[in-house]
């Protein structure tokens, strides 16, 4: 198994599999009301060094990492000595001086982790660096995919929204390519990028719907929606927003995805976000499932 | 037992006595040097979800589910996606799908842990909703009085202050109805509510301080002293604030509560404050012991 | 044992070479793959109580406790009812109440550990109060200089820096002379107290250099940097500030202390903070197995 988990890129076939099976197995051992705890990683020490507010990302880290008994420290980098100018490195050697495990790292400068991981001994996980990549979302997204359709080769997965700044749709474009599953973004011309190269592009969401096993609807930025990006809100929701009407064109295994929060009634309406095809919520706790598994194979826990 | 915790009224005579009893069990066995910790709770999980900031009753809930070995974590509504606008559905079926075996909700709305014990699978504690109520707050005080002066029923309890915007005493005024005691009101006109059915009211504190077993004092929230509700601070201190003097009215053995932080000096002196009648201190103390029987039987711990 | 640990003054020399020898023991125990955690301090409870923001120091507590199987508590008083007015006194009462068995406070002003120690019946452990002292500090830098040169009595220690504000440097003379180390003291006339009894003063760094066995540069604080003290940060830096030319004036075996976070290119330079004689990452390591120790001890783990 690989020490870090940087970026998607970071993850081969066989890894990314033995990620997504991992969690199963523990999703399965600790989700009962009896056994929820795993005593796997027992005096190890998880940082969740978050440069970002990111209350899900963090606490579901931070759940993860305590159903496999490790301590967690949590690491709000406001207010403390890095908004004093401390340097990324020397915050790295504090951590790993203190006795980090690994380091969970949410920055919002793109390659943060791949800079935190030549400071320090431990594992880094990427919580999401700027515009970058968001990995664990990638692979709990590939997780719930494979446990609504049974695979993930061969799977048309539809991604909408603003894909330019979404490192969440970076992610997923890499993982689902190396797990074989095809891809096309939609999103206005201005927020798809020019150099994509594992995926297709439409400007017509219409369009490609019929064909689409999985919809990920992309969450709206507002401060954002400002910008000249889109004429409107109304206007975005009208081309790109997911409602019951476009649901009912896809076809009838087909699943609507979205990383939350959710905007209802921008990006998503409510009726689709609470629909069967929703798998917003089983997303959540895919979350908790997947990084327990990905501290467990980085950690080398037994 | 119930399954949430929303309001005093969730409890009948008998679930209350059976809360306080298992306080003090849970005192007994938890308070000595030696066993100060119980695997009951072992691999639950209990959050925390604070809208507004309230470190003593945080802590303490804390200190109680650690103190039952469950894991706890801490979410401030602060800075975190709820501020960006996710609505308290969409929270609830994260938290209850990272697996929140209980959810301790503070939120400045009233009747907030109603709507959210609709959407989650696991027990809700309600600790403060807007001005709405506050039930733990009222077992511990309840408990406070039966430790100290050996019963409930019949008990002549005043409560004194701002009860109109008082959580804590609109939560008593229930609890105590249950367990049967008598409550008397005491405030200035405009703030006791105009349409109470299980207490007293009386607007002379020295009238009813013989008769009193338990004066409860609300805190004075500064924010509204600048309203039009008080003549002045000065005024209300004279009229309503528990000193030397009036403390010395009271029968020999009645006592002083506060639910805390007191403003010294305002609702109740120093002298008052640092009494042996005071059980202020004690408050806090059994405020641990009641959230560990809430937790405990609420989850159904063994 | 001391019950309470308020300044460096609290400790005789056996009781500071007893944190010492027991702070090397659990890092032999602890620093290894395999055992990581010690149950000893398992059931007892650590609260931070934290008036400023520091989470270096916040979270070297937080692991020490938690390494000894501790529960721990975060207490951040900005925001909580503290701000809201209440007194030490009364947040003292409250974390007793609660049954806090240590409680680690940070404060703004001088004194505040020992007011509390007033006030609570578990151990007090100052965390740094004001610009009065820091004495876990001064223990990790004893630990760190007796780790690399064998030894204490009759090392000649020089503090460079602002020494008048600095709680570090004031509860290093303290446990140095304690320890039987000789202390000199090198800044700007106007930031070197005027009232020195066990250190002796130079405004020469050059001067004393050839002669030092450790040398401790403190951080510049930026905020004073305006105020006319200096004349201005290059010029600090020029006559203060550690940099190669100066680390090779050094005895061969002469160590550079920093307590971090370090304002690399003001008081020490990269080339000397990246060094083999630059001792800071050791000394953040040997904060946790210090403050484990300390805690250890005055909670009386056995």
């Amino acid at each position: 198994m690989i020490r870090h988990l940087r970026e998607a890129a970071d993850l081969d076939a066989e890894n990314a599999t033995l990620i997504l099976d991992t969690a199963r197995e523990l999703a399965r051992l600790t989700g009962g009301r009896e056994v929820k705890k795993l005593p796997t990683l027992r005096g190890r020490t998880v940082v969740n060094l978050f440069y970002e507010d990111s209350t899900r990302t963090r606490i579901s880290f931070e759940a993860a990492a305590k159903r496999l008994s490790a301590d967690v420290i949590n690491f709000s980098a406001k207010g403390s000595s890095v908004s004093k100018g401390e340097s990324l490195k020397d915050t790295a050697l504090t951590l790993q001086a203190m006795g980090a495990d690994a380091v969970v790292i949410r920055h919002g400068a793109s390659g943060a982790p791949h800079r935190l991981a030549n400071w320090v001994d431990g594992s880094v996980v990427n919580a999401g660096d700027g515009t970058h990549e968001h990995p664990t979302q990638a692979l709990l997204d590939a997780f719930t995919m494979r446990e609504r359709l049974g695979r993930l080769a061969g799977l048309n997965v539809t991604i909408v929204g603003d894909v330019l700044h979404s490192r969440v749709a970076r992610s997923n474009v890499v993982l689902l390519g190396t797990l074989g599953a095809k891809v096309t973004l939609v999103g206005p011309p201005t927020l798809i990028p020019v150099d994509i190269t594992n995926a297709e592009v439409s400007y017509d969401l219409d369009a490609v719907l019929p064909a689409s096993d999985v919809v990920m609807m992309l969450r709206v930025q507002h401060e954002r929606m400002s910008a000249s990006y889109f004429p409107s809100a109304r206007e975005y929701s009208r081309r790109y927003g997911m409602d019951g009407a476009r649901m009912r064109r896809l076809p009838e295994h087909a699943i609507v995805m979205h990383p939350g929060p959710m905007n209802r009634g921008m990006e998503i309406s409510p009726e689709v976000a609470d629909s069967p095809r929703s798998t917003i919520v089983e997303q959540v706790a895919n979350g908790v499932s997947v990084r327990m598994a990905v501290l467990y194979l980085l950690l080398g826990g037994k």
